[in-house]
């Protein structure tokens, strides 16, 4: 399945919905999708799409668990191909509101829910193509999203924050069987932290707590935030992602910058992003790495 | 070198240098050293060993950088072989005295930091050897701190905590080659953390707030703490240690228990653990691994 097919199947009469999550990732996809010529639905999942922004697209509102009024509106409106992008949180369970279909596939989702986060997205990727839907990579219906290779923003790593990257590739390689997370922090060598269920956000918080706290025998200004796909990663739904937010808080966390695998991340609000990085002084950077890219 | 050979040398004439980090563990090894018939001379390290627990023994406190203290205070004692036990957390810059002897071991103890725990600690063996000291590890004068096989207290693990540990144990050894921490916390084959420069304390209460945060989507009671050496640990200085704290940390974190690789980690008064396991309704054993027991 190539850009184009993915396109052309989805054509001028068939809306695209996009299941949107936190963050602007989604409208920067909806977005780019209507400048190329297409259509788009959103369906924002309650407590995590962002209000004000979904407002300038045609809409639907749905709760966790409400698989069935997806369904039903996704078909109403013609849409077939599917697009799951934005940041999500594990739900508790008074946000969960299931309806008929929600509760056919309840206990298979709890299921899901048990796993990891690769078995998860895998497992519900698998169930749109059981209800007659196609679920597609936002990069493939938004390229633009994908990090390039080089930098974002003026500053470039050092020669020794490449070596911290390379180490936080292999790292990431290595744990890629254990479906944790798509992050750590690498600094002269050693590794500060590594993400598990915490997500990329708390984990800056640490390692910027872990530096207040004298903590950390190393100077500010050293250390790179390294993101990059694991192995096993169903990269339709869950390639690693960065944002301002991101270069926030790695500058908090007193890093020297972020890396990620050119190709195999998307970004969101790019200009926003090299911004913060600039005013920061911290580099963002599109790399290379053997081990991962596709 | 044997057990008998490191209490034989150390002699009746020469006492054991202790010196003291943080937490119990350090006056264990003393009393068992002393209920054996040996002597010791305790080096607690101020902001780190307890005040008032060194009472009880012949002591001479010293700062980190003091090398100096150390190495004429342990001279003149007849110590030779030393042993380094406790918790330490990475020093602040105004808490380090440097002496001459410190002085001079500066540059090759910044460059130490600078690396992994492991790199931080064999180097740190290597320079008491230099110093015509035999590092020793605790469970050489002190084999009773080892955890051995089976349950401390009256819980075990079930069929599926098992299976979480075996899981851990891998992810531990999968990882060891990157000198991050010695701990995982799994729960339902989810890897939930993973320990690096935060320590298990930190970690523990991570996964606290996370599941406090409903982020974790699994019941009270499921997940285990799974504690082993890294293939790389130089064991005379940092087998990975449990005590009375950490089943507190682990029943905050709504774990099921607490794992570590039997005769390859160490365990901090060990009544009060069980005692602390049985009243909160934890395991905490010693297991098997074929992949880390030496």
């Amino acid at each position: 399945l190539t850009l184009d097919d993915a396109r052309n199947s989805s054509g001028a009469d068939r809306p695209l919905a996009i299941i949107c999550g936190g963050g602007s990732l989604p409208f920067t996809v909806a977005d780019s999708v209507q400048r190329a010529g297409g259509r788009v639905v959103l369906f924002p999942v309650t407590g995590w799409a962002d209000p004000e922004l979904v407002e300038r697209f045609p809409h639907h509102w749905f709760k966790i668990g409400q698989a069935g009024r997806f369904y039903r509106l996704a078909r109403d409106a013609g849409c077939r191909d599917v697009v799951l992008i934005g940041s999500a949180v594990r739900p508790t369970i008074s946000q969960i509101r299931v309806d008929w279909l929600g509760m056919r596939l309840l206990p298979r989702i709890a299921r899901l829910f048990r796993g990891g986060d690769d078995h998860l997205l895998g497992g519900i990727g698998e169930i749109f193509e059981e209800l007659g839907f196609r679920l597609l990579a936002p990069h493939m219906v938004a390229p633009e999203i994908l990090v390039r290779e080089g930098p974002v923003g003026r500053s470039r790593p050092s020669q020794r924050d490449e070596l911290d990257i390379r180490r936080g590739f292999a790292l990431i390689g290595a744990i890629g069987s254990f479906d944790i997370g798509q992050a750590v922090i690498v600094a002269e060598n050693r590794v500060l932290a590594v993400e598990a269920a915490e997500g990329t956000d708390l984990m800056l918080e640490r390692v910027a707590a872990l530096r207040q706290d004298g903590r950390i025998g190393l100077p500010k200004g050293v250390g790179v935030l390294v993101k990059a796909p694991k192995p096993s990663q169903d990269r339709r739904v869950d390639l690693p992602s960065i944002g301002p937010r991101t270069v926030e808080g790695a500058a908090r966390a007193g890093l020297a910058g972020i890396a990620v695998v050119a190709g195999a991340a998307v970004i969101a609000e790019p200009q926003r992003v090299a911004d913060a990085a600039d005013a920061a002084g911290l580099f963002v950077v599109g790399m290379r790495d053997e081990g991962t890219a596709s």
